[in-house]
């Protein structure tokens, strides 16, 4: 199965400004073309975190998506971070800066047309809404951080990842997982393979709810555990 | 200014199921308390993953935080990870045992016990919802993940959080934030100590609004600035 892990670019996430949904955007739609994202990380915008961010960690997965931080003001230093980070210059692309142009006419600018400089070798990903490119380079996906932007240009890269897909079954019990732990111990005994998880909710302050997910590449095994799991919990 | 950083433990995350809030608690109610989220991190489930964070991170910054996996089901590792990262061995606490024999009276069992089981040398974080405790250990503070646990505990730690707020202004203006890039130069010129962000959203397809964030410890640095950009930009 491929791997991914996604970079926020964020001052005002890490700040509690702004709730992060770009991340969990990105993780559903990858998890259903059978990508795992192993990790998510949100950074500051420094330039320096973020280049030595993308030195040390590129080569750790499939894939690496970046998400904000490609705009045409100071605090956008996303595109000069990954260009240093992989160390390749910054050159101004001729499509993006054609593309910027075109768009901007009488009220482009000097800052509007810094977002057409980026690192040597990528390739664009285009922007249907606001026209300003992202790019791919290498196993390296930068996106906009604006939501309605992400999920365009995610769109026009989404064939890129079509991998086969996890299996979920899921199922929720009105006990509390204490009671249940010794089952999914004896479910991870007998299907090792399977991925058994537990997610705990408080429904009042005693009264405790469960949610068991079960996952695994093999349907068949989702089902048979499943069954098996209902069948050692007494559930029907 | 104090610094932290956030763990936050979870396949459900990972996966696209689930949004993860918590962190955006903790950075909120960090910041407002003077202290700097410098990153968030969001792992599987995996002690291996864990321990490993916590063994290579945890003296990078003056605060470590770590929500989720304390429970006691095999999917909870995050007891015997940071046990590992630190190199110290898991043992019955005896006060956790004693809170947790009380509470769960004829519904204990080794599971729930399990959860009495935490890295030596640790002090209890209380909890008054499902009275299973959290832990802190040296620098570091493991939450439960069910966010109403999570912020009854963090109520009970959040006093070793007392520093110098920054303080922050806000500016919404109806322009792209092309059009201001400039003036944000300038800014940052002028006042080399503040730290400037901006924020676009997308009011229509061509319609921009921008927000201007300016941060800083001192107010009145603040204060400056937002006139001057003011003044610059030919805002009221």
């Amino acid at each position: 199965m491929k791997t991914a892990q996604i970079l926020i670019i964020g001052d005002e996430i890490l700040s509690g400004r702004t709730v992060d949904t770009n991340s969990h955007f990105l993780a559903r739609s990858l998890f259903v073309r059978g990508v795992r994202v192993l990790r998510i990380e949100v950074l500051p915008d420094q330039i320096n975190f973020i280049s030595q961010w993308v030195h040390q960690n590129h080569g750790l997965c499939d894939f690496t998506f970046i998400c904000g931080g490609i705009g045409g003001t100071p605090d956008d230093i996303t595109r000069q971070a990954v260009a240093r980070g992989l160390g390749v210059p910054l050159i101004r692309h001729p499509v993006a800066e054609k593309i910027l142009t075109n768009y901007y006419q009488e009220r482009s600018n000097a800052d509007r047309m810094s977002m057409a400089d980026l690192p040597e070798g990528c390739e664009l990903i285009l922007n249907p809404v606001t026209q300003a490119p992202g790019f791919k380079i290498r196993n390296i996906y930068v996106f906009a951080g604006i939501p309605k932007i992400l999920y365009a240009m995610f769109e026009n890269v989404k064939n890129d990842f079509a991998g086969e897909p996890l299996f979920e079954e899921e199922l929720n019990i009105l006990v509390g997982e204490g009671d249940v732990a010794i089952h999914m111990k004896q479910i991870n005994k007998e299907f090792p393979l399977l991925e058994l998880g537990s997610y705990p909710t408080l429904e009042n302050d005693r009264g405790y709810k469960t949610q068991l997910v079960f996952r695994s590449q093999n349907k068949i095994l989702v089902a048979s555990a499943l069954k098996r799991f209902k069948e050692l919990a007494g559930e029907k």
